[in-house]
Formats: structure tokens, C-alpha cells, sequence
């Protein structure tokens, strides 16, 4: 009988919990909004009512549990205190799982990495350096080198989003100047356009709007995506440099909502500002596994320990 | 008996040779410039007289053979075509040496990596996740992660000389646009120097009297190397956001003899620029091994293959 994973994603808009076969197959899956702005006890509640949903579904108990969690988190501690969940701060989520499911193995890690991981094996797997990125209320990633997932010493590596692309470019709310993430993140782009005159939807960090305007040929909209698809060019040339790498698999909310007022322009800017041949050959795609990136990775990670 | 390894150092300047021990002691050390202009007979000759040189003061034959070399070198084939050696194209390397000492295992890596290993090796062995930055005529490097050399698909990762920092910087012959080989290259900091009113030394790559103008005040010469830190921090910010740095140590010919011009500079650079503690915490460090951390780099290649 083939194995199967718990996968746990905890997102401050969603959380997702579905359990895998180790071929990738989902078996069951559950979702609910996050309960972001309530207390513990109903995060928890969330929590363990999509989790035993999913088990319930599929019908058995998962071999074993992997999580991938908005950040900052703590692998070593199994603690997650996600920016968007004021009521976690160093919430021990291994723990919790590791009560709701007896005798199974739990792994944690953060949201960037499972998609990056998810990519890799069930996209990707021939690539030797993958660089995964989620472009969405934030920008984050993972490195997969050789089929292992970096960590990095504090558990942070593939974090793209606060390379500093412009040290002249705007304050960033993370303390630092000029992040990729004050291009090219929903928010960033939205306060950029409505800055210089766009009128659309004020609603959040949704980009679809101001897509829809890009599309329709409206200028600043228009300029908001180019903005961003720079930032990830720079990103992608930087990373590409220093890892080598022969993929950067782009998804998130907020890109895969608008691959086509970003991609051409992304690969359009590599090509111009590289030069070795070793940068040039990167291929940049889009995500696609869409949202099960990173349910797909946190299945990888449980089952198998070797590639995280 | 202590396992030794012979040790090779392949520049457009100089080619040195080592026999040094698996504790990192130099038992013998030869070295003459490189007849970078002259012919194949030239070149194979110095190889051979430095190697049989340097085993001849060892007084003992080495177990292994690790050689670092300025790119593009090829280490599948074995191969090295260092862009100032001009009559190396595809130089089968590995095979000279196999011939030179037989039944020898014999490694290749590029200059930048041995510079990264032999700085992991001897002088940050504790590092997880370590930049080796060599800044010279060109700017190269290696990253070590977990005691391993990344070399990447196609040999070519730690390329931070030609990150791209700035899309409306000037053209890099690489082919690329606004490389940080463009600001911090002995030669890119002259060129800038000479462009904008320095009247001192025309010598090549020789930074030196630059450095001392520098020193003496002159602005010009102050703002080339104020130039070439901030285009290193930028490199550093980058590296350290995508794999979540220990350390940054920055050797080269450049960089040793200016450690006091630009050292401050890099560190001010990356404290303003950094937001995140993962980023900000990044040690950067002065070479401890000089000159010789590409011989003690191509040694730890040549002796642990495990590392390499």
C-alpha cells in the first residue's frame, strides 16, 4: 500500500489540509478561511477541523504530517508566528499535530519552501536548481538544489522578496530599503498605482482590478505590473548568478492572476540584462501546480526526509 | 602518515603550486608567473616545473591532486579556458596532471570556489552557509553550504560578478548590463577613476595607487572605492537573502590591498540597506588566508572529495 502525507498549508487568508499519496495524488482535501483576527482557541478549532476533515474524507490516517506555514517560523522549535495571524507567536502548530495525529513523524516548513519543494516534485523533477517564487501578499521562495530543499542556518534561504533591488528605492516596512517585495507584491503594486493616479478598487491586496486595467490598456496600470515584472527580473538575474540555476517556477495569487502582463516581460528583461550563458539558459515558468504548490510540497517534506 | 595533496593555483598572473598536509600545513609552495602570451609548450612547461618543483621540496609524492583555475573552466571534461590565457582553449588540465603524478585522483574547480573552500577549510569551519568573494581583475566567488561547494549545473554558481545591480548601469563585456564586475573590478574602478579626472597610475589592473590617493584624500579616487562597496553590498544583500549567509569573506588581489578602504564602507552598506536579523547578521569578513586560500582550497577539492 502506498504511503501518504498529511499536508497542512496555514496561510493568513486560507487554510488547506489534504492528504497525499507519495505519487502526488490527492486523495482528500479541505479548506477553510483563517480565523485570522480571532484567538487561539478558534485558530486551533480551524486548524484541527480541516485536519480531521481530510483524514476523514480520504477514508485513513496519513504515514505522516508535513506543514507548510506563512512566516517567520522556527523548524527546530516546530513554532510558526505568521504576520497575518496576530494570535500566533511562536505557536507550537508541530505540537498540535503531533497530538491530533499519534505516532506520526511531523515536518515544518515555511510556505516559500513547500511550494518551491511542491514544484520540484511534481513539476520539476529533472531540474537540478530550482528556484521557486510566490508573488502574492508578499514575495517569498525556495531553493532546491540537487532535489533538497535549502534551509538555510536560520531556516530563511530562498527568501527573494527583501533582496534589495534599488538602494534608492522606498523604505520597506521589513526595516530594510528598496526590497523586491515594494515592487512586486500585490499591496506594493496597488499603493504604487493608486499613487500615481490609478482610480480602481481600493480592495486590498487584490490585483485583479488593476489587471483587468493593464489589459484594457490603462498606462498606470499598465506600469504597476512592468514595475514588478523588473523587480522579479532582478531577482531572477541575482539568484541565477549565485545558484546557477536551471528553473525559476513562478506562482502566488497575485502572478498567477496576471502571467500574461508578466512573464514576457520578466524573460524580456533577463535576456536584455544578462550576459554568461549560464544566466541566459534560465528558464522561467509558470507555476503549474497553482494553490497545491505548497500542499504538494509539505507532502514531499513528510515523506520524504531525504529532499528536506 | 598524514594524507598531502598537491595543490594548483591557475591564473592569468601567476601559477602556484603546494604540496600541503590534510591539516592544512604547507609543506612546500612554488610559484612563477604565468607565460600567459607564449605558446602550449610555454605554458605545459611552467605547469610541470612548479608541480615537480613543489614535490621535489615536499620530498614525498601526494596522494591527490586539487586544481583551481581561472574560467571558464569545463570540470566534466576537465578542461580550462581562462580568458587571459589566451592559447588555453579547452586546455585538458586534469589530464596533464594525471600524467604528471599517475594513479593521483585529480580534482578541478574554478579559482573562486577553491578561494570559498580553502576559507571554509581553514578559517570558518563552523560557517553554514559561507560566501567566498574574490575581488581582483574580475569579481568571482564560491558559495560553501553545509561544508559542501556549490557548484552548480554547469559548474558555474558563485558568480556574483555578474549579478546585475543595476539595469541602467554600464555594459559588461560579458554581454550583460550594470554587473557588479562593472563597479568593483580593479579595472572598472580605474576606468571610472581615469573618466572622472584621476590623473594617477594608467598600470592595468594595479589599484594600488589608486588606494593610496584614496587614502590621501583625493575624492575621486575615495568615490571609485566608496563605488566598489556598494556595488559588493548589494551582492552581499542579494546572496544573503536567497540563502541566509553565516558569512561573507572577501579576498583578492583588490580587495586585500584596500581591506581599509572598503571593509567599513561594505558593512555601513549592507546595516542601512537589510531589514530582516537573517540578513542583517551576516558576518563580513576580510580574507584570513590571503593568497593562499585558493592552494588550501584546491587541497580541501583534492582531499575530501566529500566536500567538493
Amino acid at each position: 500500500m502506498p504511503r501518504t502525507a498529511m499536508a497542512l498549508d496555514v496561510g493568513g487568508t486560507k487554510l488547506a489540509a489534504a492528504v497525499i499519496g507519495d505519487d502526488g495524488a490527492l486523495l482528500s482535501r479541505r479548506q477553510v478561511s483563517t480565523p485570522a483576527r480571532e484567538g487561539l482557541p478558534a485558530l486551533e478549532d480551524a486548524v484541527l477541523r480541516v485536519v480531521a476533515g481530510a483524514v476523514e474524507d480520504a477514508g485513513r490516517r496519513p504515514d505522516a504530517v508535513g506543514i507548510g506555514s506563512a512566516g517567520p517560523i522556527d523548524p527546530s522549535a516546530g513554532t510558526v508566528s505568521p504576520v497575518n495571524i496576530p494570535a500566533w507567536r511562536g505557536f507550537p502548530i508541530v505540537g498540535l499535530l503531533e497530538r491530533a495525529l499519534p505516532g506520526r513523524p511531523v515536518r515544518l516548513a515555511g510556505d516559500g519552501h513547500c511550494m518551491a519543494l511542491g514544484e520540484y516534485w511534481r513539476g520539476h523533477q529533472t531540474s537540478r536548481a530550482l528556484l521557486g517564487m510566490v508573488v502574492s501578499t508578499g514575495v517569498g521562495g525556495g531553493l532546491v538544489l540537487d532535489g533538497q530543499i535549502q534551509a538555510g542556518p536560520t531556516g530563511n534561504a530562498g527568501h527573494i522578496g527583501h533582496m534589495v533591488i534599488d538602494p534608492r528605492g522606498p523604505a520597506c516596512p521589513c526595516g530594510g530599503r528598496g526590497c523586491v517585495e515594494m515592487f512586486a507584491s500585490g499591496p506594493s503594486m496597488l499603493r504604487w498605482a493608486h499613487a500615481h493616479g490609478w482610480c480602481g478598487s481600493d480592495a486590498g491586496t487584490d490585483t485583479r482590478a488593476l489587471a483587468d486595467c493593464a489589459r484594457a490598456g490603462d498606462p498606470i496600470a499598465r506600469q504597476a505590473f512592468d514595475r514588478a515584472a523588473d523587480a522579479i527580473a532582478l531577482a531572477v538575474l541575482c539568484a541565477a548568478a549565485l545558484a546557477d540555476l536551471d528553473d525559476v517556477v513562478i506562482g502566488g495569487g497575485v502572478a498567477t492572476g496576471a502571467h500574461d502582463l508578466l512573464l514576457a516581460r520578466i524573460r524580456d528583461e533577463v535576456r536584455r540584462l544578462a550576459g554568461p550563458e549560464f544566466i541566459r539558459r534560465v528558464r522561467i515558468e509558470p507555476s503549474a501546480l497553482g494553490g497545491d504548490a505548497g500542499l504538494l510540497g509539505a507532502a514531499a517534506l513528510a515523506l520524504n526526509p531525504a529532499a528536506a
